[in-house]
């Protein structure tokens, strides 16, 4: 696997490579990650990862500075992966100056996510942006689980004529359930027991729709009271339309469930498609 | 000369076609647009020109609907020129849905122009960096009459990572000074004999910098009388640096004289660097 950290030395390496595919992270990287890289191969010639924790797409009362930087563990998990090309700029590459000329996304950017981490999106817009017009890549994957982000860049990269494909790849989960996040290493052990609760109500959610329940306010209100029995701080559960996550939930529309929840200091989100 | 109006024909058509050199332009072409065609084949193998009337860049109450269309004519110009592929969308192709994501830029976009054109040059970037996307040069010229769309794009290019030269091209004028324009045929015969008056007065302006005088304010103030006693209404007269056009000018800069005004129902713009 060959490491670059300057955009041209990458740019050079990448010259007459073929049919580039692409997964941008931020590192820390675990199964679902992994996933990813792996199906990618599928999809081209050359699969470039990125290593970068974008400081953009944090909020000033996030966890910028504690997000974990595992480099060492990271490149031998991509070399084993198969991973052709690592990018692993310094934030000196990649913002040489303060950002100034941003993607601005529309309306989703303030729903869910965007709603209780203001600014989030239009940073995750603006360096996937930047990452995809140095890798100039021909496909690029990105987990469902973070499923409003996947939507973002996927409108964002047809609304901009970008020629990629985006592709979504299938959340990766422990064997009790629990999305496989970075952010999961921040859990206590009485913390870690209680986690899977999250997707088992996500669960319960969709076999109640399954099941003929169009109720969807009461489905959230639920699930949220079941969280907050047991000690989860909620930002939100909400069933939307897969199409348009700033839409509410109609019968008949294809549908998902998306849930943001904190336990202690660790927040964690999850998401199902019915 | 190949004419393409959808982007997956003009794809097609660029693929293997060695370094592409790109100028996009509004059509009702003139002097100043073939002088851009004829210095591209300086800097690549492909010289690709677009015509596309841009609505997201026109404010309400603005000359979108009669902008001059002289498609015929601009082929013809074109082809003369040895351009080798033009690209012609219509609104349906480059904005089939709503343009929802735009790019940002920062404070440039409300000083001068931007004052007078909420928006403008959000609405440059944005079909810009999309024509950027589409045809992938490396390489594309602007015109410096256009000078702070110049530095938009340049600096837009430099901070989104495209790796695109940004070139350019010096104004082209009229036998009397007057900067050519697409707007210029707006002008009545009174008008257009008035018009050169605004370049003198940047001369003016220059050739007192030149000589010594640092009364930036000053000068400002007695060119936009001049323009005034002579019915003229102008937007600004104004002398900025050359690295940062929001930024007021200061002695031993870098400087450029910038200037809009508007005889009778035609708006002018013109610059003059030192």
């Amino acid at each position: 696997m060959h490491i670059h950290s300057c955009i041209a030395d990458l740019r050079a390496a990448l010259k007459g490579r073929g049919r580039i595919v692409f997964v941008p992270t931020m590192g820390n990287l675990h199964a679902g990650h992994i996933s990813l890289m792996e199906q990618a191969r599928a999809h081209g010639d050359t699969v470039v990862a990125s290593i970068f924790v974008n400081r953009l797409q944090f909020g000033p009362n996030e966890d910028f500075d504690k997000y974990p930087r595992t480099f060492q563990a990271d490149c031998d998990k991509l070399a084993a992966a198969g991973v052709d090309v690592l990018f692993a700029p310094t934030e000196a590459d990649l913002y040489p100056e303060p950002q100034e000329y941003i993607v601005e996304p529309p309306a989703i950017q303030n729903v869910l996510d965007g709603e209780f981490r203001p600014g989030h999106f239009r940073g995750v817009a603006t360096i996937v942006l930047k990452l995809f017009n140095i890798v100039q890549p021909q496909a690029a994957l990105f987990g469902k689980k973070d499923y409003q982000q996947l939507m973002v860049i996927r409108n964002m990269t047809r609304q901009l004529a970008l020629p990629i494909d985006i592709i979504g790849g299938e959340t990766v989960r422990a064997d009790d359930g629990l999305a496989l996040s970075s952010r999961n290493g921040y859990l206590g052990p009485a913390e870690r027991a209680e986690a899977p609760r999250l997707y088992r109500l996500l669960n319960e959610i969709r076999d109640a729709i399954r099941n003929g329940n169009r109720d969807f306010a009461a489905l959230e209100n639920a699930a949220i009271a079941g969280l907050t029995a047991n000690g989860w701080k909620t930002d939100y559960v909400a069933v939307r339309q897969q199409s348009d996550l700033s839409v509410p939930a109609v019968a008949d529309a294809r549908l998902v469930i998306l849930a943001a929840s904190r336990l202690g200091a660790t927040r964690l989100i999850d998401n199902i498609e019915v």
